[in-house]
């Protein structure tokens, strides 16, 4: 029992310091190593199989909107990156440079991207001449590069795993349209796959992409109060187009500019999980992104029939969910505690009495609850099971959202919400790059986004009091 | 018909010069596109869809043996990669250095993974204490850097897409019978989904992996007669391990030194499959591994029913195979040149007169041989035919390579076989470097493999005279 002990006291309840909770997590859930590679990490099996999972339901989605898949070199010479000025002035501190290939200096250093915009449009300077080459809807699969300097697993890495898609059309409607129309799958993923509700909205110019046009975001709430940027999807009009001569030859013979596009989400998605649906037993997973969906734990397994029957039953669930016995030498209550830990949606525990009884215990990882049931409708049970905590924690997590979103009419109301970290707070805003910065130097508060969703709070700003542009989501952010 | 005829005369001809007809395929079937960064390669949609048919046959193999994914840094810091002698020696002189990190320099450069065998050694130090440990399985799907002076598309690039298992095991035995699995799953997949015969052999001292007690290999022969390496496997012994202090306590209490393998496979298979089916037409994709499997050519598509039929078939065999219609504005024959480029198995030819007589024609890719079947039958023999093709193209590649295989009992054998590029030529071998570093001087060809299915050729070695130790295949090689 001893060492049944350290494995649930090691984490830290999150009321007591959220931001161990969240380390202990994703250390004792094996989710992450740390690596001797200054702010890299190591994505372990547990956290990869997520990652599997994510690429798999968002690929799909993204080929079903005509996206194709292709990649790109990982380095960009700097007079490639240096070729849009808002682009190059967003990333240059923050990049990695290599100077030597072999054992020569090189004549021109490059970086490790830290995204692709500008392979993308060199690449498209060739690639496009007519209206018929017209759209390109490319997507790719890497890492990037980024060189934070305080990093958290997930969170903030200096290189993570993500995708980024880059997109060439012939208008600007059309350009537009894919914009929301890519931010709209990442919202429906969000919510249908990881049970995360999302805000859908738009960035302030002080807060969109280096180059961009408009940026939009789904942001969504951790259950510490604070903001998470999930997914963003940049309109870029013909900016980048001209900066990189991307021209095509149009139905009415006139030589154009194109219209571009690029989104991205990353492997934060998986801190995203955690923080959302995590409790003070470990990791909590929505049951459509677990690797494994149901453990079957046999008790008193030395038992003559016991091994056998859990893994009969693991051939019968196996051609619909993904299932695994954990036949290992630990006693039942480890088992049970590693497979909270793990967050695995589901454990049937299975024993002598209840094969007599021909019945299995289902757990539910998200409520604990207790589900007795006949072994002859366990295939169904655990089908509805699944779904519903499916539901439960999509439900739970967008009242928990409700709940910790408030409305500020004045800078008092504000202040304090701030102060408080209930939430996402919403106020109306007079539109202003120096009002924003004031509120963020004042409260640590940025802006999130513009809701697609408007409402009328007020008529005047928040925190200068002039007249008001917009609603705004503020909140203190990841 | 200028166009058309320009299409198809663009690719020369095998016969007349291979370098340039493989370069005009991997263009003109758009695989790729050379890119701004030097010696890297864009990889296009075409080329990207025929790698990600290679990973997902090939993850699932892995899997079924126990395989797991993990995601390891990009940057190996220089003093970790010099941790294995005669590892830095093979790699540091063709690595990218990363110097700087936003606008500081580092105080250790850190080189782009060339490969990962010290990063997972770093890794498994920490994470392996006991038995119960092991053995440990790990693959990762990533791009790699070496700093090639001369590069060509797929064969050698500066940067190359690739997975990299990593594994860790108890025993010595354990680590060899690793080693040796993982050839055969990547010679039956090269057999079985790339249609692709390969020998399977263990590489010479002088040949194999730079910190490798054992490299094994699978060598398959180009068109042209020259061998490409086609996937290695090594057996590390406990070398690693004791450079990186890896070590476990045992089942009998006693602190040991683990055993281990690294084995993978690269972007580098496209360019095998072009090499090893290609024709003058352009590429010819085996069955199993072709994005598209069928392409639906609607002929007269303007009257009346066509495109819908077209169409109505496309759905009928989207259930079971890649099914396309190219309803684009280009004539037939244009569009049979594509298909035939880009190397998809299948076309259905349908015209008016076809569907009057509820007929459409199937054409084979690789003989060309028209097939007139009726649409009540179509599904069933679309899956014959492809069936068929894989078959074919098996037996075709393995014909050629025993043809293309000669025996050299004697010097002036040999080297008459190497001058005239006939394929592989198996021959005895005393087994001394000074030997295969003679012959390479001297003919240009490697050592291959020392293949498992030994012959006995004769009592002394090709080149020296002196007795022989193990019959070798050697060959020209990219």
């Amino acid at each position: 029992m001893a060492k049944e002990k350290k494995l649930v006291e090691a984490i830290t309840s999150m009321e007591e310091d959220f931001a161990q909770w969240y380390t202990d997590v994703v250390k004792k859930a094996e989710l992450v190593d740390y690596s001797s590679v200054k702010g890299c990490m190591v994505i372990k099996p547990a956290g990869y199989a997520i990652w599997e999972n994510i690429q798999k339901e968002l690929d799909r989605r993204f080929k079903e909107t005509g996206v194709e898949n292709v990649y790109m070199p990982m380095f960009i010479p700097e007079s490639l990156l240096q070729r849009e000025k808002d682009h190059v002035e967003g990333f240059a501190p923050e990049v990695a440079w290599v100077t030597h290939g072999g054992l020569n200096e090189l004549q021109e250093r490059m970086c490790v991207r830290p995204t692709s915009e500008t392979l993308f449009c060199d690449f498209y300077a060739r690639e496009i001449q007519s209206y018929r080459d017209l759209p390109k809807l490319y997507n790719q699969w890497c890492s990037v590069v980024r060189w934070e300097k305080e990093t958290r697993p997930f969170l903030r890495s200096r290189e993570f795993l993500w995708q980024e898609g880059h997109t060439a059309h012939a208008t600007a409607e059309e350009a537009k349209e894919r914009t929301i129309q890519m931010l709209n799958v990442y919202a429906d993923f969000c919510e249908e796959v990881l049970a995360m509700p999302v805000v859908k909205g738009q960035k302030t110019e002080k807060e969109k992409f280096a180059g961009a046009e408009a940026t939009y975001t789904i942001e969504a709430l951790m259950h510490d109060g604070k903001a998470l940027q999930s997914g963003t999807s940049h309109n870029f009009g013909d900016g980048f187009a001209k900066a990189f001569g991307i021209q095509f030859t149009d139905k009415d013979n006139k030589l154009k500019h194109v219209y571009q596009t690029s989104w991205g989400m990353t492997t934060r998605l998986i801190g995203a999980i955690i923080m959302v649906h995590g409790d003070n037993s470990g990791l909590v997973l929505p049951p459509r992104i677990a690797p494994t969906q149901v453990m079957i734990i046999p008790i008193m397994q030395k038992k003559e029939g016991v091994l056998e029957k859990a893994e009969e039953l693991r051939g019968l669930l196996a051609s619909n969910y993904r299932v695994k016995v954990d036949d290992s030498d630990k006693s039942p209550g480890w088992k049970f505690s590693e497979q909270e830990m793990r967050g695995i949606p589901i454990r049937i525990e299975i024993g002598p009495k209840d094969i007599e009884a021909n019945q299995g215990v289902i757990v539910r990882r998200d409520t604990r609850e207790k589900i007795v049931v006949s072994l002859d409708e366990l295939q169904t049970k655990v089908g509805e099971v699944l779904e519903q905590i499916q539901h439960d924690m999509f439900e739970r997590a967008k009242a928990h959202r409700e709940e910790h979103t408030v409305v500020a009419k004045n800078w008092d109301e504000f202040k304090e919400a701030i102060a408080e970290q209930r939430g996402f707070v919403k106020a109306m805003w007079c539109g202003c790059k120096e009002c924003e910065e004031a509120i963020k130097e004042e409260t640590t508060a940025t802006t999130r986004c513009m809701p697609f969703e408007q409402e009328n709070l007020g008529e005047t700003c928040v925190h200068c009091g002039k007249p008001a542009k917009a609603m705004v989501y503020f909140g203190k952010a990841y």
